[in-house]
């Protein structure tokens, strides 16, 4: 069987990476692609990478059919995605990649947005698309709320160490070193090549990060207890990537256990043997995720390192992995592409 | 039907791309992977992006049982390849990735390549692979010769321009920008990264580079007179692709039809509309190649550019693409992947 | 002697190199520093690198007192440099690095520039800026006009060999590589670093290129005919710098000997023994220019590769080296630090 | 005065940024240098950059003539700088810019190093170039031992939190993202342009880095008790830089109090306001320092962030201003160039 995809806010880099990965999915079928600003352009003269395919024109929201589709990606900015998504019809099975559905909370996404939630009765539906620890509430769910990709990565390494108690809750660091697409095709004076070429420096310093309210909330519930982590993302020379430093105290083989046994069945998440560390550029274009654990010199500590790819394993991979459960479909289907290297 | 697959040479690029693309093959099963000084480590020893793969470890090619392989993609370097080939049992369907088949005349080999050619025997049985124009005899063929990947896209660009007659042949420059893979993982100062980065330069210059020796010999076969073009390779910091500008004397409007009439059914060529240009990054890590023509403002001259992945479609891709019509599968099995963008 | 020195536009790439520069200079002080935009700022706020320095904030043009100033550099946008300038005080002397003042024909600057020209009284008496061909009239300008750093980088090539007659002016090709600072700190989509990294693609091709209005006068002035050349710039992903290969029509023993013969006491041109070819990484943050000529395979024709710094020789470095001649200076004054590598 | 300087091992990065910034020095005059594999080479075969400069050629240490020698910089590999160094006429002014001199414990040299230390008379006498902390002692010694790039950035964050006793001693993270020339130009794999582009990877992890050896022996000493910190350097696609983000525990106010007011005389290290972080970007290729310290938002932690360029200040921008002191010059003679951005 063939679904039929939408895919609302196709001309920004999710949603380009939606299409290429929907290209080799073997049971999804793009029916419509929106653009507001682009509505009316073909795909490949927004993407000329594309002109190989065969795709529907860019058009407006409203001029989609939504009888005929079987679930629509929202790529939306945050914001304007609730404001899209609750006008949809109620039926219709949404993957929604933006900001907007991941936190519970009405307050706590004010207080990390800055504005009001405008969809507060469907908030409650959402489910948090953090697939290997959600996968039966996504499959059953109308509504899967994407996680950010700083968010995803983190968690990865988090999540196991919490639920087995192994780490010190009240000392976690998390250092990432992110690319420059997760900044989506914005036209800003440090995405500029000249300006990041050779350049590194951390953003969103000191506890600013959105991405902060997730870890909270996740955390926080995990944990049965309020956890707070201190979480610095530092922009790097690259286009896809995220390394995330974890420093936690804790012993590196009850953490590299916890780490190995919570994932020893994911087909995305690979562990490796312990005292060896991932390099960005091995998950690169593909939705795997590797987790490599040290232990430090001082006794009781160590550093655990993350990788993925935020556009595909930290996005747009993530969303049609969820896809794929909310449709009844292999999880994997579309999604075991491996990296491109070099 | 599923037929197994050899990698000899597995550990340089192109053999790891060749992994790469056959994860996604349909009808392909990796049986064995060599690599002499590599023997005895696992694939992802050496290409930790391939950890999610279940891939035979690395042996010498002596180890190898050929009486349960199909085809065998030769990865080696120039020169071992034709003394490995020539061992091969002579049933055995094989696409080497080598300069040691490219060249018809052993003296041509000879003047090329600094050294006679060892396996004389069986040269005369290659195919040259490009497949475009080479497809009936690579479907019979028993060994092809994968092409170099600057001569596939100088190929590219000028064969049609060359048989529909509408450029003069004895004014033809070729400028290429190549990235640093196409010279494979060697270590060599000029492609470190700190010598490459915010650099630029010709090499092999003044009609020095081995690619002529495929540019003379096919060029003068097609004019039916000796062709000599002037081909000058640019070192840019890139890790894939080759875009290459070519300067022709002929009329904007006869050049761009006789590209597109040549390429209107092939599924990996794409001329663009004419007047515009490809970028190199809209082809990244794909199979396919884009051409675009613009008119000179000097009347009666054109520029022709042409854009690939020196791995995929001027390699690896183009081997697989020949493999699929050595063993009667769809052309274009395994090789449908969009580009990675950004 | 100090010399007093404002810079108008101070907040663009150019602005910013000229006061890297002039950090350096023994005979020029930064007196007024102005950014219509950004007026109010201190430089560093704009360009943090200038931390250390102690610069003069950034103001409007019309609160400078331009009678405390010996020399005015002009870093701003095309068009609004000759509004600018044409009210300044006439015995100002004035080094602009716009565009507006490089065409002599009012009607050629109308076609390349595509609007009409706003100060055609004081069009004349600017002198083209490329110092090692118009030393004696800088010396005795009021004005002078900086070159397009395309136009230096390919009149450094080919002036000496269409004044030597030796070669083909009806054959000259000239392909580019160029880094992403030339187009300045303007937010365009084609310039952020993730969708320039792995990229290249030529630009204004065909003959649309405005430095194409620098050659054909300069050229057909030299000649004393007309004289147009193919021109082809590809953005390539780096930072500062401009490599042109230029395809001539010529013996390259006497290409190189009219070179040679041509920079032999320039202190910033540095001729490669023949057959030797430059890297642009060679003179990066630098005021020199290498070059470099090879004698292609077919007999009679030549390549020859220049390089330089498109923010330093190709336009800020060249308008420091003017305005040492207008003000008296030795000319290599601020100029003589050695290229950044790696 | 002009003083004679001798650079052994010229032919490495270190050696080629030694004569980039002697170029400008106005008291320093290269009169002799070394490298044994290049030797009887020109120095613009190794490093074109340089042609402009009239240097001598490339000779052994054996050849050269020490008692015309005022000062010599040894830019040699580790061990074989302790080698040489003990040869030298014990009456010539060394800078070193190797690890050899940097332990002042022999057993911890071993430690570290992985082999006893060959020159143990002379290690004694060795100052630890640490200038802005040493400054007296560099002025009297006479053979001065460069830091480490790494241990350089991360003292310029802690030794003043240290020595005002405004963080817990035993709590400190640093997280560092370095550029590849802090491996020198040696060919290795993980070095090359095609595997490091998008790439980005920890290693030395879990404290096994050599430059812990300076942290440990400098930050005890200081603290008077064993202090040992958690230190895990991180390879990024990028050429030339060092950004250091250190995790304290200390109120932000007095630690920014503590760093404003350690650097508020010294020419080179920047503070920045509070709450304002540096970029890799704006120190480039200068001899600065710039630090931020922001409150991180749990009570009582803070993050502090360094950035220096590992060749200037990390290396032989140190290594000149140590030369300038022991030579009784001006101690930033030669070092002000501003950094080149972008």
């Amino acid at each position: 069987m063939t679904y039929k995809i939408a895919i609302l806010g196709a001309s920004g880099y999710t949603g380009a990476e939606l299409v290429r990965l929907l290209a080799g999915h073997p049971s999804m079928e793009i029916a419509a692609l929106t653009g507001e600003r682009k509505a009316g352009l073909a795909m490949d003269d927004v993407y000329p990478h594309l002109r190989h395919m065969d795709l529907p024109a860019l058009t407006r929201i409203e001029d989609v059919d939504f009888s005929d589709i079987d679930l629509a990606f929202c790529a939306l900015p945050h914001a304007t995605s609730q404001a899209v998504i609750k006008d949809l019809p109620s039926t219709l099975k949404v993957v929604d990649l933006s900001a907007d559905f991941r936190l519970r909370d009405p307050a706590e996404y004010e207080k990390w947005y800055g504005q009001p939630h405008s969809a507060v009765d469907i908030q409650p539906t959402a489910v948090y698309g953090l697939t290997e620890f959600y996968r039966d509430d996504i499959k059953a769910a109308r509504l899967v709320a994407g996680t950010g990709c700083n968010a995803a990565t983190g968690q990865f390494i988090l999540r196991p160490l919490i639920a087995a108690g192994v780490i010190d809750l009240d000392r976690i660091v998390l250092d990432l070193k992110v690319a420059v697409s997760g900044a989506g095709r914005s036209l800003k004076e440090h995405l500029l090549y000249g300006e990041l070429e050779d350049n590194a420096f951390g953003y969103s310093l000191g506890g600013k990060h959105r991405h902060l309210g997730e870890f909270d909330q996740e955390f926080s519930k995990l944990a049965g207890r309020p956890v707070k982590i201190q979480f610095t993302p530092h922009l790097i020379p690259a286009t896809r990537g995220i390394l995330a430093t974890a420093y936690v105290d804790g012993e590196a083989s009850a953490i590299h256990y916890a780490l190995a046994d919570a994932y020893l069945n994911e087909p995305f998440i690979k562990v490796l043997p312990i005292g060896q560390a991932p390099a960005m550029k091995h998950v690169r274009a593909s939705n795997f995720c590797h987790i490599g654990v040290v232990a430090d010199r001082i006794e009781g500590r160590s550093i655990v390192i993350a990788t993925l790819d935020n556009l595909t394993k930290g996005s747009s991979g993530q969303a049609i992995q969820n896809a794929n459960l909310m449709l009844g479909i292999e999880e994997t289907a579309g999604l075991m592409s491996a990296p491109v290297y070099p």
